[in-house]
């Protein structure tokens, strides 16, 4: 049996969960690949670190590019545009089979290194970047390699996914929730990525890209975060059949593909509902296969560690079958086959939950209603309650529309804002899988 | 672009939309796959009947043996052992690319047919074997190659699931229910296979031997079906926080694999637990990975015919870029690779709900206690509810038991049945995922 040269570069949660798996489970591995995988080295920013001490310090070193420069196989697990994708640039252009977790540098530079992979008899394999553990580039790009994907849903951040499932459970506000995960482990001390969506939108540019085929960046998913998610909005949602949960949605529209990140309200029996604490889940559908959903741990060493493990055993069976990393395509991504073009949220069908604080005299409904009627949007359900509000004239309205066009119902709210009789937009929330 | 000749066995529900789909997408299927795809058959028992009218009588054949001598690849969806089996074997021994549905096939055959794939430089692929469109077999050969699987559970039978989902949603019994889902479709008029377990034994055993790599036959499954479930079970467990499912279950135990399938009580938060209607999901613990599921159509023409083309496209991409078959090993199945025993229920650990109708007298209740107590047997939780039956000196106890061994718990219960003032044991249950 031979050997192959493993490189790893970084030595953090992940990594040095990698490095444990390499080092005690190097006979299984061994069995399943078909050769010796040979740790040879772990790229540290600094060797002295406590985090790289329990590895041992005969195989940590700060020449990254050395190191590289001798490897067979490249695990990335630094993060970050760079020194990450110079990294994993070198790497494949020397044919190097590489494998990554890195969602930031796939969303800003993916096409042009799965090119480089191809050019180069090179292989880029990134199941860990998207949703962690959950295996999801094979079934999305082999398993349904017959059929059209239509929309991809995802709840791809488990630091919202734990903030807004114990608003849910607990009633409690999101600045208490925050704090609670801050306390736990689950957010950030500077949570700011996670909250505002910017982590679910490079996975919303990643799933975008493996569905649909085509070259998309972060700056096409449309973004917004749950930071303005009151304890008050979860009541009404859960009171209207409804959980809140931040989605990374693509979907294929008639000239293109629209993707967005945003708090979506989502029927409670919804396979997506039934996603708790810091869990992640990809919903798909597609023209024959119907509804599809992938569930698992979207982070954490272990969980990560493990779709690293998978990527490089794959890799390594195939290499060592004598089949070029340039063949292996079936894993790989072609982001270039088609001239798909991104489009913006305006374009996309959704509907829409709004709260109002309105003055409650007759005549109000009808005038709000006309409004809606004005622009085309029809009302699925509509819920009066008496405010909270000193002022004992003023009542809460909930509205759910049908499916409108977004442009429709973003034109319907600005008008509703200038109605005298209503006092206040509460919040407006977008509503699927109904 | 070369051409690839594909011969269908099979016009039912599956074959059919196999065939539409191999007409009319046909261009889509090319780029995809790299080369065409030509239907140059469909092999019925007859011509004449009326199922297969609707595709064209041109490509109709009684002579499946011919056809299949003629084609690169086939694909079997005649289902049942024979003549489907004795086809499967011809073309593989031609080293041809074979895509099968057929999971009786498999659970009998399997090991051998994928043998025979290996020797002569065939594939054999069978995604839509297990769990209908739900991509499983990818996920757990590849994406978890570097992991060890642990546990495998799923629901996997479309049928029972709709019958006990809607027993749990609207109380109703089980024969009316079934009736309900016969009339519905989505129960057959002999509901045999179904409701006795059966199907899900099957497949059991695929997912056991796709899951632990040994050669696990159906006959190793042990197999309890949910004809005796009532709507009290139902709602007792309701009232306990759970709901009942039929699951597949195959774990690794410290010497061997037991399979079973049996109704199972399963807590609501479980993500299971909100598998509704004829949906399938088969749920994945792992050790580095922890908890996934996967979730779709586990039935149906369409979902099915969807993992058909996955397995066929992913297959002769690997052809059209001259990786041979006998290399394509990674989306084969190496079952003979351990010796792992199959072993029996009584080897397992799990939990017990037991229902009791008990004479409602003072020492009763530590009577039973001491019987859990001498078997080693934990209680979990006990609930004693006043009886519907006419004497009223009856009343019902429900008792929950932690985890214990199958053995132990079996003996509790004759120990049970046995005692005077137990007047009948209603029901015994048993509990996953608490």
């Amino acid at each position: 049996m031979n050997t192959l040269k493993v490189a790893l570069l970084g030595a953090g949660n992940v990594g040095s969960e990698v490095a444990r798996i390499l080092l005690e489970d190097s006979e299984v591995l061994a069995s399943r690949a078909g050769s010796h995988l040979e740790l040879i080295g772990i790229a540290v920013r600094d060797t002295e670190s406590k985090r790289a001490e329990h590895i041992g310090h005969e195989l940590l070193t700060t020449d990254a590019e050395a190191l590289v420069d001798q490897a067979d196989i490249v695990i990335e697990l630094i993060g970050g545009i760079e020194p990450a994708g110079s990294l994993v640039a070198r790497a494949l252009r020397r044919g190097s089979v590489v494998v990554t977790g890195n969602k930031a540098l796939l969303a800003e530079r993916g096409a042009e290194l799965f090119q480089l992979a191809r050019d180069n008899g090179g292989h880029l394999g990134f199941e860990a970047a998207v949703a962690g553990a959950i295996p999801i580039l094979r079934p999305i790009n082999e398993s349904l390699s017959g059929d059209r994907i239509t929309k991809v849903m995802g709840i791809v951040n488990g630091t919202t996914n734990f903030i807004l499932d114990a608003m849910d459970t607990t009633g409690a506000d999101f600045g208490d929730v925050l704090k609670q995960a801050q306390d736990l482990g689950y957010a950030e001390a500077d949570p700011t990525a996670d909250i505002e969506g910017y982590d679910a939108a490079a996975k919303a540019a990643i799933l975008a890209m493996l569905s649909f085929h085509a070259d998309f960046r972060i700056g096409d998913v449309f973004r917004e975060g749950i930071t303005s998610i009151t304890a008050e909005d979860v009541d009404a949602a859960k009171d209207a059949g409804f959980v809140i949960k931040l989605l990374a949605i693509a979907e294929r529209l008639d000239n293109g593909v629209a993707m967005r990140v945003h708090p979506t309200l989502i029927p409670r029996e919804h396979p997506l509902g039934a996603v708790h604490g810091a869990f992640n889940a990809v919903f798909v559908e597609a023209d024959n296969a119907g509804e599809l959903m992938f569930y698992g741990q979207g982070a954490g060493g272990r969980p990560t560690a493990s779709a690293v493990m998978g990527d490089l055993v794959s890799a390594v069976r195939r290499l060592t079958r004598g089949i070029g990393a340039a063949k292996d395509a079936d894993a790989a991504v072609e982001v270039n086959q088609s001239n798909i073009k991104a489009l913006g949220i305006e374009n996309v069908l959704t509907s829409y939950c709004i709260g109002l604080t309105v003055t409650d005299r007759p005549g109000v409904l009808s005038r709000i209603a006309a409004i809606f009627a004005d622009n085309g949007v029809s009302i699925e359900q509509m819920r009066q309650t008496r405010g909270f509000a000193e002022d004992d004239q003023a009542s809460i309205l909930r509205i759910i529309t049908h499916r409108g066009s977004e442009q429709a119902l973003a034109k319907t709210v600005e008008s509703i804002r200038e109605l005298d009789v209503v006092s206040h937009v509460n919040s407006v929330l977008r509503v699927e899988g109904n």
